[in-house]
């Protein structure tokens, strides 16, 4: 097992910078976890888990949670599931980022209902090759990221795994009914908005990927000069990966530690703007785009050239040879909200800061169509677009 | 892929015997997943899945599940993870009985708070070996236990895996707060009770792997026996499985289909007595029991003659040259109800039929004892138990 690990200052922020980043070949902690046991493992979390949501009446300790709901709130619930090899790569991400990154994505769903996170139940499945500072390491990610937002880790389940890795984080939030932001209620002439920039965690994974297989040539040729396993160890052992991650720091932070946007939630109550539909686009903005025409049963035009991208995404896929806008469409983990909004707000959100129009919801008729640059019009799809015909 | 499949009949009860039991040595259904792709999978798990508790507001199909709690109720969450490998055997469990019995283990933990489960989210991490016809088992299995509890599948995360197969069930139950129970609430003098019985579901394993291994052994006896490949196969794939359960059937029924206790909770409510704590025997009566202890800050003592436990129990210990009470202590998967009542209490469960009387709450200095049948007493522990110093 080998993986990249950083050292990771305790400051607020987790930032992933080309220094400091060290190779290990193997786990190499104190404590493991047979040795600790699970009552021990069990206490040693939630020893440090405090609950300071008021909605929170009982946290870990007991078979379930309990949650209070204000008289005139519901309660919405959201679970995703993290495998190993599929969703991460222990190579290039360690636990605490893990924790944090995993800990953003369930809280983002609940922000794109345009409600607030409060608790979260953190489940996670450990082989044996994991040791209990790993465990540590990703609930300090967990708490880091739920702290953002005052969310309390009131539950879960920690257990083991003969193979990968497996996290899955549920997430509940509170809001009023009627403050509640379905997919389903997007309206023809509404607007579509987007939050942030696109495509970036999709050219991070790029870079990252592209470093890993460097960082694996180098162990190979080590295999290949030297004969002896003792002095192949050795030297693989001291191999420092440093890799170059210089202007392009944007695209790491990223993929590795994403936003959850409660802030644009807020910004949004600020400016009295109540979208009509809201996800979260975590799987591409073509994706999600689909999946409001669908629940909203209507169409929708997007234009190439508002989509927001950040300068360091089109100089890496410039530097991949890739379609920039395939990056933005297709491109997963951006964690951004995608929502519509009534023609009437126009004014409310064009040249707002972190907000970008994109286009127009239509009629069904019409489906999902992306305008480009030069006008021609393309036939959006779930993954990937093609020719409209 | 080796594994039993067995017809499973679509009444109500999906009864384990020992015939119908076919030996598949890889799937041969008639779609996969990658065929269907996300967006269908998911359509047609959603298609089949209907909400009617009346405090499901909105189901699956939107980022996050909406939930209404009454006035005066809390809502109560508990997640639980499975491990393929760890928690259950693909070899020996089928699809759909994996769905039944991880969300009656769910449900467990509502029922455990005093509470009834109202939503299920159902999360799952499938390899291409999959089939979606084996989805579609599986949510049989997940639909088949929650409309016993009028719980409505609301949500959840379908996903791919590299390695094993995951599931994790989070549920969701409602109470007034002052009906709940938790694990905290025993007293000195306090009555312990268990519904059921226990251990059947541990010595079922048992009973599971050792036909497990007979059928590996014709496997390598075949093997042994023929050099061709071809021929291996052919008689690999003849070989038909045909365990003997008779007179084992309690024993392999509690382990592949257990019955979360929701009607002790009724029975409970009924004779009036309010438990002063609960748990529910997922790992082992003695393991259950230092919880309360703890969580209570108090000791007990707990007679071994009282343990109830099934007479199929107790011949397949005998047979497995097994110690009968610590196959009851520490066997796990029982899903029955560990609870305490004030003494005053006593009339209303004493011969109460299917809860058992089994000792009492101490000071905590006596710590956790067990009285065996001679009237030795020796300290539980977690896993196991141990002559008292």
């Amino acid at each position: 097992m080998t993986r990249l690990i950083k050292r990771l200052s305790h400051s607020k922020k987790l930032a992933w910078c080309k220094s400091n980043i060290i190779l290990k070949n193997d786990f190499s902690f104190d404590m493991n976890i047979s040795e600790l046991g699970e009552f021990g493992l069990i206490d040693r979390i939630s020893s440090n888990i405090k609950t300071m949501n008021p909605s929170t009446k009982t946290g870990i300790g007991d078979d379930a949670a309990i949650i209070f709901a204000n008289g005139d709130e519901v309660t919405l619930v959201s679970t995703d599931m993290f495998m190993e090899g599929i969703h991460f790569n222990l190579v290039y991400v360690d636990m605490m980022h893990l924790g944090y990154k995993t800990a953003m994505a369930a809280m983002s769903d609940i922000f794109a209902m345009n409600a607030m996170p409060s608790q979260m139940l953190v489940s996670i499945a450990l082989s044996h090759r994991f040791a209990v500072e790993d465990v540590d390491a990703f609930y300090d990610g967990v708490k880091r990221a739920c702290g953002k937002w005052n969310v309390d880790v009131v539950g879960g389940d920690t257990t083991s795994s003969l193979t990968g890795l497996a996290v899955t984080m549920t997430c509940i939030g509170h809001a009023k009914e009627a403050e509640i932001v379905k997919r389903s209620g997007a309206k023809d002439t509404d607007l579509i908005c987007v939050s942030g920039d696109l495509g970036a965690a999709y050219m991070g994974v790029q870079i990252l990927e592209r470093e890993k297989s460097v960082y694996y040539q180098q162990i190979r040729d080590i295999q290949q000069k030297y004969s002896d396993k003792e002095i192949q160890k050795k030297h693989i052992d001291a191999l420092l990966f440093n890799p170059e991650f210089s202007g392009k720091e944007y695209l790491i932070e990223r993929q590795l530690q994403p936003e959850a946007r409660g802030d644009v939630i807020n910004t949004l109550r600020e400016i009295g703007v109540h979208p009509t539909s809201m996800i979260d686009i975590s799987d591409g903005l073509a994706s999600e785009l689909m999946h409001i025409c669908k629940a909203s049963g209507c169409g929708c035009r997007i234009f190439e050239k508002s989509i927001p991208i950040d300068y360091q995404t089109a100089v890496a896929a410039e530097e991949f040879n890739m379609n920039l806008t395939t990056c933005a469409l297709n491109g997963g983990d951006d964690y951004e909200l995608l929502f519509t909004v009534p023609i009437g707000d126009l004014s409310k959100v064009e040249n707002r800061e972190g907000i970008k129009l994109i286009g127009h919801i239509t009629k069904p008729q019409y489906g999902a169509v992306l305008v480009t640059r030069d006008d021609n019009e393309f036939q959006l799809k779930a993954q990937g677009w093609h020719e409209k015909k």
